[in-house]
Formats: C-alpha cells, sequence, structure tokens
C-alpha cells in the first residue's frame, strides 16, 4: 500500500487527468476516481474525496494542470489561468501546502508564459508528478527523523489520518510511525476515532491494519485515561498549517490531545514537511480555521444522532500552542518551535 | 419533562413493577418500558436502558424489590433475596450508586426480616419510593446551588448527559443548568457528543431542546477549541464514583476535560449526591473502571466505522484528578475536593 500512489497523475489522451483514491469510501471500499476538470478538483477537494494536507497540495497542482487543459482554445490564456487558479486555492483555508502547490504552479506558467500552451500544460504537469515524487522522498525522510524519537515499546497516539492516504504515499505522522516498526521497534499505535469525520477509525485503521502494524482504536475523548495509565508514551499528528512561531493547526481535537500530554509529561510532535511551514505567519492566532457544515456534527452514516433543532458548530482545525510542542519533524530533522525561524526564514 | 419521573415504580398487580424509559431509544423515541424481574432489571442496566448513576441507583432499588416478589414462594427467602440483590449489584461496577441502593436495600429487609415476606416486599417498594423522591429533591438543591456559580452569559461545557434521563428528575450537572436558566441567566450550553454511546448528543440535546435551553452539540475533541475562543468558560458534569480525596469517575473523556479547563484556567465542577460519595474508598486509583464491548467504539448505528480486525478498547469511565476538580455541587452546599472528609466522613 505504501508503494502506490494515493494521487497521481494519469496519461490518457493528449494530457492526461488526475487519478486519486476516493478516500471518502475507506475503509469499505478501496476505489480510484479520474478528475478530469477544474470544477471536479474543486469539488473532490471541498468535500475531501482528497483529504489530508500534503495530498491536497498534489491536488492544487494537478488543477492548475487541469486549469490549463480546459482553457488552451482561450484568449488571455495566462489571467484566466491564473483565475481558475484562485478559484481551486479557495476550496479550502486552512492547510497551507494547497496555495503553496498553487504558488509554485504559478512560478512554473511564469517561467514559461512565452511559450506555447501546450507547452506550460505540458510543463505544470511535469512539475507536478515532481511535486508528487518529492513528496514520497520527504515522507520517508521525515519518517527516518522522527522514528530515531520513538523509544521500543512506546505506546504512540496519533489524531486523525497523517498517512500514505493523506499524502502521494508513506505519510507524515504514520511515516515515522512506518519507520519505527521497520527499524523492528515494539509500538502499538492508538488511532483516535476523529470526530465528526472519523479520518483516524475510518482511514487510519485501514492502513496501519494493511501494513500489520499493531493498532488500537479509541475515541476522541479517550487520551487522557491512557496517558494516565503509561499506556500512551508519545504522540505523532500532522499539520495543516504551521506559523513561524511553532503554533500548529491541525484536525479539530489536535490541541485537546497536547494539552493533555504536557499534563502527563509526555512528548507531542508535529510531523510534516517544510512546505507546512508559513514563515508570513506570525502566530496561530493568524490562521483561517474552516467551518464545515454542521451536519457532519449532526450525522453519521445517514442517520442523525441528536434531537432535532439542536445547532452544531464544526471547525475542522484547531491550532496547538508553541508551547505544547516538544518538536517538529521535518525532512531537514526535528526542530523545537523556536528553531523554525532561524531554520525556514 | 422535568415533571415526569425517568424511573418509577408502577402499580400494577399485586406488588406492581418498575417502569422506565428506554434511553436506548432517545431522541429517536420516548417510550417506557415495564421491568417485571430480577434477569430483566440486570439486563435493562447492563444494556444501558436505564443510564446515569442516580437512575441506575433507583433501579437498584426497583430490583430489590422485584427479587423480594421472585421469592415469595421460596424457604430461605433472606439468604436467597441477598444472593439477588448482589447479582443485580454485578451488573455495573463503576457508578456507586448501584451498590449504595442495594446497601439501602438490605438494611430494610435486615429492619423487617422477622416480619412477613409481603410485609418486607412493600416496606423494600416504599423505600424505592422514598429514594425516587428524595432524588428528585436533591437535584433541586444541586440545582439552586449550582445556579449560584454560573455567571451571566456563561458557555457552559456539559459531558454525558447528567440530566433528567440520568436520575429520576431535574439532572445532577443539567439540574445546575435548570436552575441557572430558570433564574434569567443567559447561557449557551455545549454539549459534548460523548462518544462512544453518544449520551451527549442523544440524551442532553434532547433534554435541552425539550426545555427550551440554547444548545450547541460538539464533538468530544473541540473542548480546548471553544474554551481557547472563550466560548466555553464554565463547565460541569455528573459523576459516577467520587473518592474521599475528590478524585471522581466520571463517563470516558471527563477527565481530558477537567485537564483543558485547568489549562485556560476555566472552572470545573462535579454535581452530585451525596450518595455519589464513596468515604470508603481513599483515591481515584482504587475506583473500578468498568470496560464494555469494543463494538460500542467500532460500530455506530449497526455500521463499523473502522477497518476489518482493528482492535479497540473501550473503558466507560476515568478518573479526574482531585486537583483539577473546583468543586462538588451537593445537596448540601459546593465543597472542595479537600473539603470532602470533614463534611462527609
Amino acid at each position: 500500500m505504501t508503494e502506490e500512489k494515493t494521487i497521481e497523475w494519469f496519461k490518457e489522451g493528449e494530457f492526461g487527468v488526475s487519478l486519486m483514491v476516493d478516500q471518502t469510501l475507506i475503509p469499505y471500499e478501496y476505489k480510484k476516481v479520474k478528475i478530469k476538470t477544474v470544477d471536479e478538483m474543486f469539488n473532490a477537494i471541498k468535500t475531501m474525496i482528497v483529504r489530508g494536507a500534503p495530498a491536497i497540495g498534489i491536488a492544487g497542482a494537478h488543477g492548475a494542470a487541469l486549469a490549463a487543459i480546459e482553457l488552451i482554445g482561450e484568449n488571455d490564456f495566462i489571467n484566466k489561468l491564473y483565475k481558475k487558479m484562485d478559484y481551486i486555492n479557495s476550496s479550502r483555508p486552512t492547510a497551507v501546502n494547497l496555495s503553496w502547490a498553487i504558488k509554485e504552479q504559478k512560478e512554473i506558467v511564469e517561467k514559461n508564459k512565452e511559450k506555447t500552451k501546450k507547452e506550460i500544460i505540458e510543463a505544470l504537469i511535469q512539475n507536478a508528478i515532481k511535486l508528487e515524487n518529492e513528496d514520497i522522498e520527504i515522507n520517508k525522510k521525515i519518517g527516518d527523523f522522527g522514528a530515531e524519537l520513538v523509544p521500543n515499546g512506546a505506546g504512540i497516539l496519533t489524531h486523525c489520518n497523517a498517512g500514505a492516504l493523506a499524502t502521494v504515499g508513506y505519510g507524515t505522522a504514520l511515516g515515522v510511525i512506518r519507520s519505527a516498526y521497520k527499524k523492528d521497534k515494539n509500538i502499538m499505535v492508538y488511532a483516535d476515532e476523529t470526530r465528526p469525520r472519523q479520518q483516524g477509525a475510518r482511514i487510519t485503521t485501514y492502513e496501519l491494519i494493511r501494513d500489520g502494524i499493531p493498532t488500537t482504536l479509541i475515541t476522541d475523548g479517550m487520551c487522557s485515561y491512557f496517558m494516565k495509565k503509561g499506556m500512551i508514551n508519545f504522540v505523532v499528528t500532522g499539520a495543516d498549517r504551521i506559523a513561524a512561531n511553532g503554533d500548529t493547526a491541525n484536525k479539530i481535537g489536535t490541541s485537546t490531545i497536547a494539552i493533555a500530554a504536557k499534563f502527563y509529561g509526555i512528548p507531542f510532535y508535529i510531523a510534516a514537511p517544510k512546505s507546512t511551514i508559513d514563515m508570513t505567519i506570525k502566530t496561530g492566532d493568524d490562521i483561517v480555521i474552516e467551518l464545515r457544515d454542521e451536519d457532519e456534527v449532526k450525522i453519521i452514516n445517514g442517520k442523525p444522532i441528536c434531537a432535532d433543532g439542536v445547532r452544531a458548530i464544526n471547525p475542522s482545525f484547531d491550532v496547538t500552542d508553541h508551547s505544547l510542542i516538544k518538536g517538529i519533524i521535518t525532512e531537514y530533522g526535528v526542530f523545537r518551535p523556536e528553531e523554525l525561524k532561524q531554520n525556514f526564514s
């Protein structure tokens, strides 16, 4: 499973399409879908057919190529292309990887704007494929740096899914877990369900069970119980955006865990590529948190779980204060939050 | 709704039966069931047709009466009765109210053991009805003491359901909320979903919406997000067993919230009757935590939410350290954890 790309450019017709695992079907079905238009890509990101900050970044890079393909017959090509790229970028606000990938693709357009439309399209596709391949390499480096931190016998809590399915392959937080397991460390992974969308229950357990890694599903409120008992003694999650001071936006519930880890003296790590670090944002207070549909909280598998007429609020992310983070595991090594500025500015 | 008893002795036939709301059907259906035998009562407690520490206590008191009724034709009545009462007591281990009510009923038997079987049965029934009525009175006192602590404009987080449906009526934590609301305090209740069994989503929202109290459903991981924003600035939950030092067992997830509240400097209160305080237990380390079926974590509304073959662990309660508790709201007033010994020994 870690060898196959979650999302990749697929040669078909003149230029190709984006091919991705439909993550809304996991764990019931492992099925790939072809995304052929900008509107389809906007929808795939918005409805979380593709999710996970690094995977969303690649989706954005693919979307830029699809935009150029759609516009091949049009005048004012470059301006229209930028508009479509901005539209894709607006599909989800919190993960920086999306805007990062769009920015990368705009630089490709700038570099090639005197060339033919076809050449621009090919340049965007080649760059997207390069980003895909780099993502896997980066994750393996993150995994190897992170594995050094995992004690043998660790009980590792992870939240949401920062695995192969959140990236092109291997994963960030789950990359750390995969590398630790490969190095014959005896570990037990505690996968948080991660309500409302249950990415931990649905996707993380699916990935880890397929890889044969010992895994226990728990609910989001249980972390304190297992930390107090000493069964969880290490925490690693992914990230959607890391501010310059180390404050980190990640899936809702992450900061609750980080506070519990601090209370029990358990190390809490973030695993994320350099592209997730947003040096333009000083602190977490400036990170935009996406509010999603309240029905994600109120309805599970098509059935309401609450009284008619009650409201819900559904922030998709929260910000973990840098003071709660022991280290940020990147492809360049492990950094304390206060070390980001000198290393990534 | 607060006027009707969640569980009550119902006159029918020679002695009567236990009549209770089937809480597994809330919020979809409000239906009462008659429990006529000891086995039915054991099952009703175990499968959570009746749940909530104070309601389970009354169920135990009713169960004692049902046991005596079942044994009316038998020799060695008293010994057999005690055995059946012990059996009922074994249905759930964590809430002290069950063993407290069984103990209360054993005292009734002791006091009346020279009388006829019929008189013993009647004494058990009368005592159960007395406990029912006292429960509501106690909860109203808890509510009134607690309401004094609630600031106007409060955003109140509660976990699980400690409401009318967890008691005979009015509720403990929700009693505090009801009393605050009656005193015209402007409040917003944040009801934690409370996975795995979703008593917050299913039962608390049902109760509060019926009473017209402003309520927002959130998931268990979200507390830190809303505390950081200042939207939650007061926490009150019920309790299943309070140790002599104030350590408190309550629904799984409670201690995670209490840690977050401490981190943000938000007051965390327990609302519970004196009968929940177990002075025979020194600290929370000695409280037995019930482990329930892992399918409660893995399956929602009949559908698995995780990969095949993953294991889950399902502790039904956790223990909140007394250092995290600002006060315990009882029918005798509000006490700091360290004040329990001098007041309840």
